[in-house]
C-alpha cells in the first residue's frame, strides 16, 4: 500500500513538473542560448532575402542604441501630443525626432518564462540576442552565460560606453555588462561593471547608483577608487559642470550623478545633466576614444518609473526627454556611417481613451467624456496603479480638468504598483541598415541586425557580402565574359 | 448703453469663436484638401529622399488593401496569442500572417477636429489622402469633396472592390465611394453606391447591410433591382454556395450576406461566407476584370464591435479572421506586382496587464496577478466598456480563470459602448515600394504611398522615375561619354 502511495506521488510530481515546464516554455529549447541564436540568425536569413531588391551596402561604423524604459506605443503618442502643447499648438500633429527615422517596426518583448516581460529577461534580449527568464541578465534561461554586444564591438576595436538615467546597476543598463540569475544582486552587478570584461574596458559610464560602488557595499570595498586606480587619466565626475569640463581625448570617464536613480528631470537639481547632456558627452567621448568607431547604450530609465508610479505626467517628461537624447544623437551623428536605433523593453498599462476634441490637454479630461453616471473620465488611465480613481463608495471620482504633470493618474485596479504591459513596442532606425529593423521582430533579434549592420560577431554581416560582391568583380575583370554568373546581390 | 452690450456681445461671439476654432484645428489650413495634399506629398518626398540609396523600381500592379477596424497594437499581440494557444502551443512565439511582411510602420490616426478618430474621418484620410472631421466621409473639413483611390484606380484602367464583414454602407467601406457630411445618413450613402462614380464601377462588392438597398427604405427604391438591371450578366449572391458558383468571368459580383452587419464568426451561420472566403473571390473576379491589374478594400470590420461591446473574444476572433483573409491575399498574389498593405483605423482601451506566465490563457487571468486586497485581475482589461468589473459595493469581482470567447471581459469606466482610443496604428505592408511604409506616417499619406507604387492619380509615381531613369539611360547610349550626368535613382 505505502509503495502505491509512493508511486501515486512520484508520477503526481513528474506530472507536475511536465505541466510546469509546458507553462514556461513553447519548447524545451527555449532554455538555449543556441535556441535564440539560431532563430536570430533565420529571421535575419528570411530579412535578407526579401530586401534582396534593395540595395544598402554601407557598413556601420557607429551604433547609438537608445532604450526608453517602459516605452508603450500609447506613451510614443501622449509624450508626442505634450511635446506639441508645450509649444501652444494642438499637439497631435507634432513630432517626435523619432519621426524623422524612416524605419520602424514592432518588437515581440515576451520571455521564457513570461508573457509580460520585465527590464532584465528583455535586457538579455536586446543585448546578447537570447530569450530567458524573468529577471536574469546575461544568461539563457537554463544558465549559460551569453555575451551582450558591447564584448562583441570591443573585439572589434571599438569604443563602447553606457549612459542611463537609473542607477548604473539597475536591470537595462545590467545587461551590457553584467552575468546574473536575479537583477536584484546589484552589488554583484557593480563588481562585474568596473573590475570584468566587457565593463571594465568601458570608455564612457555615466548614471546613478553611486551606492552601489561604495557606501551601501557590505565587503568594505570603494570600488570607484579601485576605478580611479585603474584610470589615472580618466575623469570621475558627480554634475553637469563637471561633465562639460572633462576634456575629450584624456581618456574614461565615469559619471555617477546620485547615490540611487538620478532624480526625475521634473524634480532635478540644477546641476544633474539631462539624458541629452549625457548622450553628447558619450557621443563626443567615445568618437575620439577609437578610429574604428563605438557602440553605445543610451537610456532613458524612468520612464518605467513614471509609470510604476501611476504618474503619467512623470513618464511623459522623461519621454520627452528620451526625445531630446534621440534629436542629439541624430544630430551628432552623421547617417552615412551611424547607424541609430530607439526602442522600448516592454509596455506598460496606459490608455488614451475616449474622443476628446484636438488639443484637449492629454494630461486632463474632455467634458464629452463621460460615464453613464455623467462624471467625466480623463483622456490617460492605467488597468492597474497605486492611485485609485474610486472612492470609499466605489463610485468613480472625477479626477478635475487639470490635472498638473506631477498628479496622480487614474487607475482602477489597485496594485503596490503599476504593472507591465505585454503588447509588441516600437523600433525605430536610421542609419546603415535601418531597413532591417522593420516588420515584426522578435526583440532578441535586435543586436543580430546590429551586428549584421557594423560586422560584429560570428554571425551573418553585411561585410560578408561586400567581400563576396568584391570577388565575384574581381573574377569578372579577370575574366569579363563570365558576367553571367555573377554572385547576386544579397544572396 | 444698449449699443455697447450689443458690441459686447459681438466681441464675446468672436472670441468664442475664435477659441472654438483654436481647439479643433492646429492651422485653418487643415480644414482644407490641399493642405492634406501637399502635407502627404511633403512626406512622400523625404521618405524618397531617405531612401535613395535603396533601389525597388518595381511598379504595383495590384493593390490589396485590408483594414481591421479597431485593430490596436495590442489587439495584434494578444490575437497572435490566441492563434498559437488554439494550436495549442503557449501562443506568444506564434505568427500573424501579417509578421511574415518585411515592412511596417505606425499610423498617426487623429483628425481635423479629434484627438481620437471615428472610422469615417479616417475612411477619408486612407482613402482620399485627406484629413477631415469626425464623421464626414469623402469630404475636406471644410465641405470639399475629395476623390477616393478607387476612382484614381480606374481612371488607370483598373478594376477595383470592396468587400467588408459589415454593412457596406457602414463608415469604412464607404470611403471607398461616397461624399457625406454623416456617417448616419447610410441611405445616400447606398444610392452612391449603386447609382455613382466611382461604386457603380465596382466589380466586386461583397458584405453585408441589404436593408439599406430596400428594406429600409423610405423613397420606395429598390437598389438591388436597379443593380440586376444594370448588371444582366452579373452574380448577386446571398451566401457562401451561391458565392462560390459565380463563375469567374462573368461580370460583376454583389454579394449581401446579411440584413444589418454580418454575423460575428464566433455565431455565423454555416453558409455565411467568411472574410477569407470573400477575400479569395474578390481577388479572383478582380484578376480576371482587367489586364491592367485591380484595387481591393478588405475590411475585417467587426473587430470593432467586439471592442465596443466589451467582449474581447468577439475581437481577437475577428482578428484571427482577419488574419485568415492576409494570408489568403498574400498565397493568391505575386509579391513582384502586388502591393498588400494591411492596417487599422483607430485604437481601443484595451490593454494587455501584469506579468501572467508563458502559455497563460490570454482571455484569463494569472493567479500571480492580483490586486492589493488578494484579488485575481484578467491580463485584459478595457478602461471603458458596458461591462463592469465592480459589484454594487464598489469592490472588485473576480471574473474567473476561464472566461470563454464569448464572456464579457473586464472594464472600469461604465460607458453605454467601449470606446476608442488614440495611439498610433500599425501599418504591415509587402510588394513593390512596400520599404516606403515604415516609419511613422500620417494617416492620410497610405493613400499617397500607393498610388505612388501603382502610378495612380496626380502625385509623384515610381514611374515617373522609371521614365527619367530611362531617359537618361537613352542619352547615356547616345553619348556614352556624358555617363557621370546620369540623373540619381530617385531623385
Amino acid at each position: 500500500m505505502r509503495n502505491y502511495i509512493l508511486l501515486g506521488l512520484i508520477i503526481h510530481l513528474w506530472l507536475l513538473r511536465l505541466l510546469c515546464s509546458a507553462a514556461e516554455f513553447d519548447t524545451p529549447d527555449e532554455r538555449t542560448a543556441s535556441y535564440w541564436m539560431k532563430q536570430a540568425q533565420q529571421q535575419l536569413a528570411e530579412r535578407l532575402a526579401r530586401t534582396r531588391h534593395l540595395t544598402d551596402n554601407r557598413v556601420a561604423k557607429n551604433i547609438v542604441f537608445l532604450l526608453g524604459d517602459g516605452l508603450s506605443i500609447t506613451t510614443v503618442t501622449a509624450a508626442r501630443i505634450l511635446k506639441g502643447q508645450r509649444m501652444g499648438h494642438s499637439g497631435e500633429e507634432s513630432r517626435l525626432a523619432v519621426e524623422n527615422f524612416t524605419y520602424a517596426g514592432l518588437s515581440k518583448t515576451y520571455c521564457t518564462d513570461s508573457q509580460t516581460a520585465d527590464s532584465a529577461c528583455t535586457a538579455t534580449a536586446y543585448m546578447s540576442g537570447v530569450k530567458t527568464n524573468m529577471g536574469a541578465i546575461g544568461q539563457s534561461a537554463s544558465g549559460e552565460h551569453v555575451e551582450p554586444i558591447t564584448l562583441w564591438a570591443q573585439r572589434a576595436g571599438k569604443a563602447t560606453g553606457i549612459v542611463t538615467t537609473t542607477r548604473l546597476t539597475h536591470a537595462s543598463p545590467a545587461g551590457a555588462y553584467a552575468h546574473v540569475p536575479r537583477r536584484s544582486q546589484e552589488l554583484d552587478i557593480a563588481r562585474q561593471l568596473l573590475e570584468q570584461e566587457p565593463g571594465r574596458q568601458f570608455h564612457v559610464i555615466l548614471g546613478g547608483g553611486l551606492g552601489k560602488f561604495a557606501s551601501e557595499r557590505s565587503d568594505g570595498r570603494n570600488l570607484i577608487q579601485q576605478w580611479h586606480d585603474a584610470h589615472p587619466g580618466g575623469c570621475f565626475v558627480r554634475s553637469l559642470s563637471e561633465l562639460q569640463a572633462c576634456r575629450v581625448g584624456n581618456g574614461s570617464v565615469l559619471g555617477v550623478f546620485n547615490d540611487n536613480h538620478m532624480a526625475y528631470h521634473l524634480a532635478a537639481p540644477k546641476d544633474q545633466p539631462r539624458l541629452c547632456d549625457m548622450t553628447k558627452a558619450a557621443i563626443e567621448h567615445l568618437s575620439a576614444a577609437s578610429p574604428n568607431g563605438y557602440y553605445v547604450f543610451i537610456e532613458g530609465g524612468r520612464i518605467d518609473h513614471g509609470h510604476h508610479e501611476t504618474r503619467a505626467g512623470y513618464a511623459l517628461d522623461e519621454t520627452l526627454e528620451f526625445d531630446a537624447a534621440v534629436e542629439t544623437a541624430a544630430r551628432l551623428t552623421d547617417e552615412q556611417d551611424t547607424l541609430i536605433v530607439a526602442t522600448s523593453d516592454h509596455s506598460h498599462t496606459l490608455s488614451l481613451a475616449g474622443y476628446a476634441k484636438r488639443g484637449t490637454s492629454i494630461l486632463g479630461q474632455d467634458d464629452s467624456n463621460r460615464d453613464t453616471n455623467g462624471v467625466p473620465y480623463s483622456i490617460l488611465n492605467y488597468a492597474v496603479g497605486k492611485w485609485q480613481s474610486l472612492n470609499k463608495a466605489g463610485k468613480r471620482e472625477n479626477p478635475g480638468p487639470h490635472l498638473r504633470e506631477t498628479s496622480f493618474t487614474p487607475s482602477y485596479i489597485r496594485g503596490k504598483t503599476g504593472v507591465h504591459a505585454g503588447e509588441d513596442v516600437a523600433v525605430f532606425a536610421q542609419g546603415p541598415q535601418a531597413h532591417l529593423f522593420s516588420g515584426i521582430m522578435e526583440q532578441n533579434l535586435l543586436p543580430h541586425l546590429m551586428s549584421y549592420a557594423a560586422c560584429l560577431g560570428d554571425g551573418t554581416t553585411v561585410c560578408q557580402k561586400q567581400r563576396r560582391e568584391q570577388l565575384s568583380l574581381n573574377a569578372t575583370a579577370e575574366n569579363p565574359n563570365k558576367t553571367s554568373k555573377l554572385v547576386p546581390a544579397g544572396a
